[in-house]
């Protein structure tokens, strides 16, 4: 796998620290779900209908306006370290990744946009980028919608909707993720209160790999959970006007109050996450994750300097199990993967 | 407190890490309890008596052979911090520390003997040296009680031996208790087994600070539970040649594997250790002597290079509550100890 060597080495568009708000929001994210009419739902298709699909989509992206270019995978012929790589990457699920039968990938060199043939629904469409850029986001996904339909017709009910394999996002078929780093609300024991606030507006709050994982590096994903009965506009709006600026507020003003009434907890968090990261020798990928959250922290507070923010968010990345593997260019135990995960940390955080 | 102010910035006799077998063997201590005849025991004096043996006894000590020169002090006049040092130093028990009534303690400028009056009996004396050295400490110890003999009559049964106030000390009146650092039997989970066989041969394992307290920096005492039946030199002969070289032995053997199978881990240890402590910006006294403990094993298994020994000795008193306050000059309260103490370790182990 050629490009997969590549992209190991490179932190993904969405991982770049940058737009609006990226001191707080990680990412933005939009998702669509989409089945193509005429056939069943995956969980009724057989292998020869899912093979029929997957061709087929692969074949109406290849030839939409502005998807010529994309990077196309087969996941059945990936082996389940490459596969993955592209779940710490975010361009495909774990659903995905561990699913059988006939499913394939399509996405754009700075991974920005992913097509995930043959997940839960026969496709889905994501577009992610860094800070809070929703609009952006929004724009891009509804453009490649628009010229997927120029080549494809989708299940679409005049009343419903979209149709879609789970009922949950039956309607628009969109899901709006945002990413957020809540280190200091984390540390002033306040994200109970906001989680509540966030579960009252039925939203969804899941932590770094989405669904079921637990919310590793104080990063945690924030998505809408209705679709049906309100447009996508209304959402993103929503997203971007209320839910998430009032999160970043909670969180500055949690910071604000570290640095005004508890500057030695504060710097004690930063510095010793950078002295444990500096010298460890082994390491867990979660634990890694936590002290490079606690070092983002430190950078965006303007109490850590000559640390740059590209290096945490690629060691973000790098110290996830697969993508040290491949970095490393071979299988490792989970001790092997802590010893050196624990020495490519020291050596991009050395002190020269 | 002028003296005590001195005191307080160097490190006692016993902690400088010299003398046999000083890679574990921490100490060598020696105690003998000792009441004056026809002197009710403690429980049952009023303070009238209590001061009348508290000056009986300093005077015999002043006027004794050898004991001329030293430092006297009155546990009355001396407020909690002050004797919280002498408690930290080993020089005084915390029952003394916090009895009340007349009691006071005389030790030499070495600290290696120390004589405490009104504790638990009338006069308890110690001698603590550094490493492997009970011969050395007995014969000091014993001419010590040679020389108080020559001025005080001891309450001795022909049958029982000395009386004290409590049965355990009832005949010679010893007790041995050895220092030892045991980090790798922590670090290998072998302390259970070790622990096991001293309490078969009825000894007693007590933490940092003698009874009740926990092991701190992977700290145990062990001594003797036994005084009657048993020549105070068959005590000592069985510490010596057969007790303390088989937990060494153990030590050594942990040590070695963890160099032979486990580098890593063993190098995590003690690298977080040093990360930790050269970063911290709170640390409380535990979890300090716990990193503290972990150089101290970096420094004799030979990982760790350019850490002195007696910086690590220093370290393990000055970051005690007290001693953190005296080495200020100033009360504090826990939070501003945990900074101050992780200001005094960061400075000390500097990578400059």
């Amino acid at each position: 796998m050629k490009p997969l060597d590549e992209v190991t080495r490179q932190a993904s568009e969405w991982l770049r620290g940058v737009g609006p708000l990226s001191d707080i929001v990680i990412s933005s994210r939009i998702r669509l779900a989409r089945n193509v009419r005429g056939y069943v739902f995956l969980s009724r298709a057989d292998a020869d209908t899912r093979t029929e699909l997957a061709e087929l989509l692969q074949a109406a992206i290849r030839r939409s306006r502005d998807l010529e270019g994309l990077v196309h995978l087969d996941l059945e012929r990936l082996d389940d370290l490459d596969r993955a790589v592209l779940v710490e990457r975010h361009l495909i699920s774990r659903q995905h990744a561990e699913g059988s039968g006939a499913r394939r990938v399509a996405f754009d060199g700075n991974e920005v946009a992913a097509l995930m043939i043959n997940e839960e629904d026969h496709l889905r469409v994501q577009v992610m980028r860094s800070g809070l850029q929703l609009d952006q986001a929004w724009e891009q996904i509804s453009s490649i919608d628009d010229a997927l339909q120029e080549n494809l017709e989708f299940a679409f009910h005049p009343k419903y909707g979209y149709l879609t394999a789970c009922p949950t996002n039956v309607g628009t078929g969109i899901r709006v993720s945002v990413m957020l780093h809540l280190p200091a609300l984390r540390l002033t024991n306040e994200l109970e209160k906001v989680f509540q606030a966030a579960k009252e507006m039925r939203l969804a709050i899941r932590g770094f790999h989405g669904e079921g994982t637990e919310a590793l590096g104080d990063l945690f994903q924030i998505s809408n959970q209705v679709t049906l009965g309100r447009t996508e506009i209304e959402i993103i709006e929503d997203f971007r006007d209320a839910i998430i600026p009032r999160i970043v507020e909670y969180e500055r003003a949690a910071r604000t109050s570290l640095l005004k009434n508890r500057l030695h907890a504060l710097d004690d968090k930063i510095w010793r996450a950078l002295g444990t990261l500096q010298n460890a020798r082994l390491i867990s990928s979660s634990e890694a994750m936590q002290y490079l959250s606690h070092l983002r922290m430190g950078v965006h507070t303007g109490r850590l300097k000559n640390i740059e923010l590209q290096t945490l968010n690629e060691l973000f990345l790098q110290t996830q199990p697969a993508h040290l593997q491949k970095l490393q260019g071979e299988r490792l135990t989970g001790e092997q993967r802590s010893y050196v995960r624990a020495s490519l940390i020291r050596a991009r955080l050395s002190r020269n």
